[in-house]
């Protein structure tokens, strides 16, 4: 249905979406089982709503901490960035095919944050600059990024996304 | 229009979401009134928006405080439940019978949180529990849940809701 | 289309919307770039998800802080006011003409808030009351207002809208 799906290149890793995270040496993980009593991903007339994902690697946190305390801005970029792979993990698990994502439309970014850390922008840019080397033009969104005050199993950022399909 | 409607037992508390709810020992309570200027739910082209609901329970809240300092995680796993009854309160409210849900689709649980405090997701099991029970497959979610600073009038749980009508 | 439209009286600022602004002596201001890497707004599918918007003016914030710290509830009000403003210029900037609004769905308040300040509500009226008296009607909205640990640049309060366009 897409231009997309015709240029495909052969031994591509299944989508056009997934080709150029490869060509960042990236590849969507296995999507993350919720932590909890819901879904990592819903899809309801053609809005596809994940949940906030942490920056679990195969299932640990490779930091925990408050950004601008225990942890840094730079650490917490790359952090944000792999909340964002897991965000893609979750609506590849939604969709089968990234390319059948329409647009990113809305991107929630929670930063524990020391009460004096105002970095949140930044950070979150490590998601942001994912989607947009993912999805191109549909990959730029509206984003709100704030700083709170504790997340779950103590890591430093969780990102949500909300999507539509074409 | 859907299966459940034909099913509905003799003397059930209006739909088969309530008898289920009923089963629980539980009612749909009134909605609870916006404590600013604001409405407790809006439905636009079939998507229901409920607002952040406190776990009034006839106007009061029943405890305030962090989660993790007055207030004990078992204390807060009670009021997300409550938060998550107003919820059914407000889509009641925006929709009339609650079969009408297609979806619960994505719930953001906010936990006034003591720095300390990494249980959000147990705490929010019991808004999302709520949504199962009440709901079946059709009330699993997406979710997201934050620790936060504070919240309106000392509440320890706030809980949101977009859902999709049939 | 709608009947705002016929009767929008000569020389009005450009739309029904923007008439009713300028009986309270206010202008849509110029949309705020973003800070970092995301777009202000995004539309799909006639839903209109905004960024979050901090209360910048022309650049600036004219405040800086916690509320209930060095920012006063009133002041926070002022701002959150000013949040809205800008909400509405990245409504503009998506769809053209204010009147193309058909409801402001739901408004996301973030307040960073000293952990003893629970007035979030009545911060987050600023807004909502703008809200009110640019779209009337259809601007009576569902909302969640949280108090967060710090928000970016250390502004003190952060809103965010979904629309729908009719």
């Amino acid at each position: 249905m897409t231009a997309h799906e015709s240029s495909r290149p052969v031994g591509a890793a299944g989508s056009d979406v997934e080709s150029r995270l490869a060509e960042l040496g990236l590849a969507v993980p296995e999507v993350v089982p919720p932590v909890a009593a819901y879904q990592p991903v819903v899809v309801a007339d053609g809005v596809v709503y994940t949940a906030g994902q942490l920056p679990l690697i195969q299932g640990e946190l490779p930091l925990t901490g408050k950004v601008g305390a225990e942890v840094t801005e730079e650490q917490a970029v790359e952090l944000a960035r792999q909340c964002a792979l897991n965000c893609l993990a979750a609506l590849k698990h939604a969709v089968g095919d990234l390319d059948r994502i329409a647009r990113i439309a809305k991107v929630g970014g929670f930063v524990a944050s020391d009460p004096g850390f105002f970095g949140q922008p930044k950070v979150l840019n490590g998601a942001s600059e994912l989607f947009g080397h993912a999805f191109g033009d549909l990959g730029a969104h509206a984003r709100s990024a704030v700083g709170v005050a504790a997340l779950p199993l103590n890591a430093p950022v969780e990102v949500d996304v909300i999507a539509h399909v074409a």
